[in-house]
């Protein structure tokens, strides 16, 4: 069993990704320009904004983070937008979800030029991935493809299931991973909450990713011997163990599963690092005119 | 067993979006008009247009063929293209494709209005589709789910394995089944041709949708007893029976293959005849501003 080091592989990524900047600052070129909305303290955005904030300034990226209320009205919003839309120094930019329930968050999504979408949320940029176009893929479907591709993961003809069907994660990663492309070329079966029973599916996965947001729910008896699990669960629970008091646990009921893998992803340091640095990736594309020309 | 009449389906669909074309003229509003370019003299375009127009006559829609020679510049039909995206008149308009090698077909679908885009070949639309949002769905896959729906097939929790990952027909399929809705809901699998164990999976199959387009592919012992199976393929052999010279199979071997279905599509005759009647419907949502509003 080899785990899928996201951290590692994280930072590898960004030291490529620092390199091309230094390379761009050299030869005179316009330093990539990323720019967070934040509206209201939520403070789990405030936590990932932070860290996108963070990374940049590792990688040279210029950013910045534009703040306000949650009072802000959504004619407002939309002003805003436009203007980073518009405004020829800034290469992409991201609206920190969740937002304020008075403003519609699809029509949002929907203001923002896909040329700059750098999340990959308009469906014009969700469509071009699904036809198999260049396009700005989201941040964890794409931290899962380069999990996959980095550690030379056989997919072609591999049989890959899907625990979850949410457009951030399940939708997409299903489609990138049917399409005949490189990691791709697997055959593809989504499973979801109206899925009578998913140990029969997942029990036949050469590759397991699993993605619903409940705790621990992939058990050993339901992974085959010798598959890939990445889990992209999350879930912060209560521990008296901890110095905090809590702790993290994925989807995979990771003690019991991973004897049985080849590779499997711990959580955290999975999938999670990788996220990031995908929304990095799609800066400097959007920077060197790569998908919309 | 039981025959899923796509003829008998159309015509009640086109006698539906009729007699609503008629309460729209009698309340003075505007007829539903719809426009399809086509470039040289392709036999098979023709027939195809041919065919739509008669069905536009058939349900009371105004429609218009543009005719272009194959020696049109890809900038002259982008002007075209242009010149309907900006008529107001015109609720939506096809090019029917292939194309002159010298056009790009690519630009030629992404230059069309999202909300004029009829066959929903656009990004905007398949991404909207994937997400689960109100949008143009393209004919075949729109057509089948008609045939699940107007059967009244149960789909919630059943498995669906879909052969074939065509951005036309399998992949779209495959997003619209496994959307929480209904039809829908389903546990969805893609096969394709890097699949190597094709049978495993279809014998499994609650919904065997076949799209590759490879005649009398799927054979009795890959099929479960009770299955619904719908055959998008359609291939033109030569026949020494008919008068002809030819007949037309489907992807599946239907003479084996149908005493084992609960339902099965013929061919021709299943999801064939919807495909044009799935372009009235959205012609007349277009004509509604169902979609975009």
């Amino acid at each position: 069993m080899e785990l899928l080091d996201g951290k590692r592989l994280a930072d590898e990524i960004k030291a490529e990704i620092a390199a091309e900047v230094e390379a761009i600052k050299k030869n005179g070129g316009k330093i990539p320009h990323l720019v967070a909305i934040i509206v209201g303290h939520d403070g789990a955005s405030e936590t990932y904004v932070g860290h996108k904030e963070k990374s940049c300034a590792q990688v040279g990226f210029k950013s910045e983070v534009l703040r306000f209320e949650d009072t802000i009205t959504e004619a407002e919003l939309l002003h805003q937008i436009e203007l980073l839309n518009t405004n020829p120094d800034v290469d992409g930019f991201i609206v920190q979800m969740p937002l304020p329930k008075h403003i519609n968050e699809q029509k949002v999504i929907e203001a923002i030029d896909p040329k700059k979408d750098v999340d990959g949320f308009h469906p014009v940029n969700v469509g071009r991935m699904v036809i198999g176009l260049p396009s700005y893929v989201s941040a964890t479907p794409d931290g899962i493809v380069d999990l996959l591709h980095r550690y030379k993961i056989e997919t072609a003809g591999k049989h890959c299931v899907v625990l979850g069907r949410s457009n951030i994660v399940g939708r997409p990663i299903a489609n990138l991973l049917s399409l005949k492309a490189n990691p791709g070329d697997c055959t593809v079966t989504v499973c979801h909450s109206r899925t009578p029973n998913i140990k029969e599916f997942t029990k036949t996965a050469d590759i397991l990713i699993v993605a619903l947001g409940r705790a621990e729910y992939v058990t050993a008896d339901m992974v085959k011997e010798g598959a890939v699990v990445v889990d992209v669960g999350i879930t912060r629970v209560e521990s008296p163990n901890t110095k905090s008091g809590w702790k993290l646990l994925g989807d995979v009921k990771f003690d019991e599963v991973a004897p049985k893998c080849s590779y499997i992803t711990p959580v955290p340091g999975g999938v999670g690092p990788l996220t990031i640095v995908s929304l990095l990736k799609n800066t400097l594309k959007a920077a060197k005119k790569e998908v919309y020309g």
